[in-house]
């Protein structure tokens, strides 16, 4: 069986061979894209794909909030999915070598399968998506995992894709951009910087598992507290034009935040080989900064868990998703007093490297997202600084409960499943993972 | 144990006791309530409780469609509990004998606590809501169910409430207008005509299940079903002004469809002696006739299935949940041809009683709706029908999966929910419900 370096050396050939290159551009060298007039919303003349459009959102509740940003509208329901066979009884994933244009080493381990419908149905008329049948009904398969799942509420409106695990019962063929691996070898690469892409890992995160140990609340206490944090906060939002939005710029380059905070939407020209169409252009939202991800981990009564939170982003669909701990951009958080900084968000970014259980760097989706890069980490506390009664919108919770909530949609954010990619990761890695191998 | 004849003696006894007048009122009479300059909406004086509002929706797919409609925008979530107490080990629910002006009969058997969030704040200034401690975390309970859940797609703009079921570990007061009731009790009354409201169906169906027996899809199987089916719709919706609705025109007492179609926006006032406040006015919405809501259902290797629908309607907060095999108001369907009526709606309004497993006449929620009467029905079909691959968009589960189903939010319409109930209660009748008893 391949090693990890095995599966690095060839994620290293395929980035060779397919001589690809994106560069800046200003707005006005986007090809089939423009600002619409009355709006000022960015659109693809197809009128498909996505927009670029504005966002109000106001908030009701302890702490009520409002504010306008820019914010991707495509409500199409893509299909991410990963093909699974049997070989000699060990489950193998197929996994494929694929080129982004936001990620920083553009080529990184993503699902078989990752198509927009306007991808499947042919809109940018390139070649048709390999392995897409399996996940159409267009050849036999056992279903493993098939829910549609949010992305990220901060930068996307109501964006959900349908996340898939299926298992062929015959033969796949082959192809040179894609390689069958074990949840092993998977666990193996999760521990490595941006190598496996993020729909890769909210897709493996929809595993079912075989349920956990005994957890501190039961699975009925845990929804009864989720209802209860959803019923806590009233969020409205409205679609705006991107034209008119308060605090935000247009230069020919970027539209930035006037504070050059949050992120900025920039446009980019693309070549590669192995895409579907060989040359586009395309805008992309590019945080300033790299953010933290981190679970809070502790043990009660010899059983693993993490501290979730109840989040509140703009662009959920219902009002609450459960995400990691910590979810932040510091820099965002550099002028306002301690108090109004995320919880925990010291205790993760100033750990001693002993209590750190895993820690990588992992990159958002690249077709969307320029350099959007995270450090996804998993932190122990104590009782001082993580109390079993944690503060309000926190609650500890097991991997296995999260296994669980992933197995339907609305419950856990894209960053939430990603981290419990990671956490599974450090379990099958053993020794590495000992903290919260049940 | 009392039987349902002391049951329904009891609910007459609180109706003569309360003395509480209803009556139609011209839009000019409502008091606090007013249409909104520019947009004709109508709004109440504190800005709470809720809005009339309009509505466009688009449903992109396989059969497009756009249309207008008055709507009802109520984005608080409230609390529908219902408190449950073991007396001899024997599991009990308090049920409440409540007022509701939309109600054809005016009182019926309501949730324990039946409170939108203007009413346990106190918006309206009237007495506090009794038993809501136990749903507020002021009382120990053992949480049996909660989960918000949505109500009419067709009538509201996104509205949920918190379906609770709560298990009281101390002594709870008596009140007179409260009784203990057990599931069989409750199972015996769901076989009468507008007894048992639709809160207390639908929280009722929300009592978690002991899981059932094997059905012809496997869970996961329905769950990608669903997933599937959410794909394939793409719903946009609007709030727009209600002044400006295509095809709806404002009289002094309504606001009707012009083809007196659907529903219409009336105004009543309401006396009452138990309500929180002693009198007010308030708008309804009044459908034009009785609907029909229906399970067809098969037994398949011995196990009892119904064929559960993938609904689109325009107030969902996600595209799709699954409602009963039809459900439609026949009227509004008189005009069109035979090849654009709901399927399975002639196979249950012509069924001969011989194959008519449940009947019973229900009201939807008299708070909102005036005379919102459907006939409730299960019917027996066999294989030339309703085949075991139905049409697209149908599928055959098993209560136990609509039980399942309901533990979450997003998956079961309110339909669906009151006839989950209703399937329930034939179960618990035993032989009335033996097509459906495992």
């Amino acid at each position: 069986m391949p090693g990890v370096a095995d599966v690095r050396a060839w994620l290293g050939e395929r980035r060779d061979a397919t001589r690809f290159q994106v560069g800046r551009i200003p707005f006005a060298e986007l090809d089939g894209w423009s600002f619409d007039g009355p709006t000022g919303n960015l659109v693809h003349d197809s009128g498909r794909f996505f927009t670029v459009e504005g966002l109000r959102v106001s908030i009701d509740g302890d702490r009520p909030r409002e504010w306008q940003q820019p914010i991707i509208c495509q409500f199409e329901v893509g299909i991410l999915g990963i093909l699974a066979k049997r070989f000699d009884g060990v489950l193998h994933f197929l996994m494929q070598a694929k080129m982004e244009p936001g990620n920083p080493n553009l080529l990184q381990l993503s699902p078989t399968v990752q198509a927009t419908r306007s991808n499947y149905t042919k809109v940018h008329r390139g070649a048709s998506v390999r392995y897409l049948e399996y996940f159409t009904g267009g050849e036999p398969v056992r279903v493993l995992a098939d829910v549609l799942q949010s992305e990220h509420g901060a930068w996307f409106c109501r964006k959900r894709n349908r996340n898939m695990i299926v298992e062929a019962t015959g033969d796949v063929p082959e192809h040179e951009d894609f390689r069958w691996l074990t949840l092993g070898q998977l666990a193996g690469l999760l521990h490595l910087d941006n190598v496996v892409n993020m729909d890769a890992r909210s897709v493996l995160a929809c595993m079912p598992g075989a349920g956990g140990p005994t957890a501190l609340h039961s699975d009925v206490e845990l929804r009864s507290w989720i209802a209860a944090e959803r019923s806590r906060h009233i969020v409205t939002t409205e679609r705006v034009p991107r034209a008119g939005l308060r605090h935000w710029v247009q230069g020919p380059w970027s539209i930035d935040h006037e504070e050059r905070r949050h992120f900025r939407v920039v446009a980019v020209s693309v070549r590669a080989g192995n895409r579907e169409v060989t040359r586009w252009t395309q805008p992309l939202f590019e945080p300033y900064e790299t953010g933290i991800v981190a679970y809070v981990t502790r043990t009660f009564e010899g059983v693993p868990h993490v501290l979730a939170r109840a989040r509140v982003e703009g662009g959920f669909l219902d009002t609450v998703e459960l995400g990691p701990t910590v979810q932040a951009i510091p820099g965002n958080y550099a002028h306002v007093p301690a108090s109004e900084r995320p919880a925990f968000i010291d205790l993760v970014s100033s750990a001693d490297p002993s209590r750190v259980r895993y820690s990588a760097v992992h990159s958002e989706e690249g077709g969307r997202f320029l350099n959007a890069e995270s450090r996804y980490m998993v932190v122990e506390a104590d009782e001082d600084e993580a109390p079993i009664d944690p503060p309000a919108g926190f609650r500890w919770v097991t991997p296995g409960q999260l296994t669980m909530l992933a197995q339907h949609s609305h419950y856990l954010n894209v960053q939430a499943r990603s981290l419990l990619a990671c956490l599974n990761a450090m379990a099958a890695r053993g020794a590495a993972g000992a903290a919260l191998t049940p």
